[in-house]
């Protein structure tokens, strides 16, 4: 926890905020806070800056706030990602939010397992404790929008297409022939398959949408892998 | 797992060989192997090319293989990493093996805890595992080369020093104000550090031994995120 993210809740004043649960238990155990500690501190939506413990109870610390500074500024990029295993969502949700991507589409695809869409990891609270954990590690307050897509052929011919429009579109696609643009530094969407990659009526759909397949090269990646190096290359 | 790993032992002929254990496991289980079932194949630190499954047992499977394709080109990186936690460690190997780091010394650092050290993570069983496991996914051959250094100052001061010269010489750090290079594509030698940073002192030993420290700008990510970020922006 690189920063201490609040919630409007926490203010019991307009720069004093009563902090419990697991961002207590945080600053008790890791951080070690005592009376003066200094931290770093964030709005959820809002701007960051510094904070500095005034007591501390057995369950709830005070902290005197002073949130001066915006935030870094996001990533022009969307990402749409056919839905990994849990274990492995939980990780990217970070890894992305750490990177700061602040929309994202979680989307279905052939190769994507039934079980994973009854997840309990996709209701709204624990998809939030994930992307709250990627903002308090990489220091940023604004959070990501997540949107579920179940259904892969109308969300890919409608919205995508036209979400698309006057955008860089790219598909990442482990056999295809052109590389991985480098540093594009506009406003981009780029679609990731499931591990095993779309299958071929799927990147058929996406390209009449406009999407251009490219490949990171003849090694195959983990997803998870795959998601922090192409975002990490797209902007300079 | 998309090459099946093999090694001089699984050899029963010169073009054929039998296969046991995990990999046994996951043909019957995740690939369903039968009689016919064709797939990539590679021996380690030799060719790759074509299998296809001659016969099974319950325990074992006899695969033809035709070994005649180079691996894919290393990358020309070495990666000096502060010792993660013995869970991230795991993944951080895995990802860098796919991605095609062929060097790497794991090193002591005032933050990286006394308790990593001990980890039976770090015997050479162990960690030949998880270079497989990145082998396998990658569909590449070439196991990289794992060090162990836990005395920085020597390292850095000697052993780095001599490693360092006629290569490009960078060090991660999240307080420096240069931003990170992208597409070196040379002989590099790129230096991570722990969770919360090398202390300064080492900031000044690295420095001195000719690393120039740059960062991935404001935000602060994990050491798994940015050791893909990171290899994937320095090489195009």
């Amino acid at each position: 926890m690189n920063l201490l993210l609040l919630s409007d809740q926490d203010f019991i004043a307009p720069d004093r905020v009563e902090v419990t649960g697991r961002r207590f238990m945080h600053m008790k155990k890791v951080i070690k806070a005592k009376v003066g500690t200094q931290l770093s501190c964030g709005l959820v939506n809002g701007n960051m800056g510094k904070g500095q413990v005034v007591s501390l109870e057995k369950d709830r610390v005070f902290i005197q706030v002073k949130l001066d500074q915006i935030p870094p500024s996001p990533l022009p990029l969307t990402v749409v990602l056919a839905l990994p295993r849990p274990k492995m969502l939980k990780r990217i949700l970070q890894s992305m939010t750490s990177l700061g991507v602040k929309h994202i589409y979680l989307i279905n695809s052939r190769r994507v397992e039934k079980s994973f869409w009854s997840s309990d990891l996709l209701s709204k609270e624990k998809l939030d404790r994930h992307l709250h954990l990627g903002l308090e590690q990489a220091k940023d307050t604004q959070m990501p929008r997540v949107s579920l897509k179940r259904y892969f052929t109308p969300f890919v011919k409608e919205e995508l297409l036209e979400l698309g429009k006057g955008k860089i579109c790219l598909l990442a696609h482990p056999r295809a022939s052109q590389p991985c643009p480098f540093g594009v530094n506009k406003e981009t969407i780029l679609v990731i398959g499931p591990e095993g990659g779309f299958i071929d009526l799927e990147v058929e759909t996406l390209a009449e949408s406009g999407f251009e397949p490219f490949s990171m090269g003849p090694r195959i990646l983990r997803v998870e892998t795959a998601t922090t190096a192409l975002i990490s290359r797209l902007f300079t």
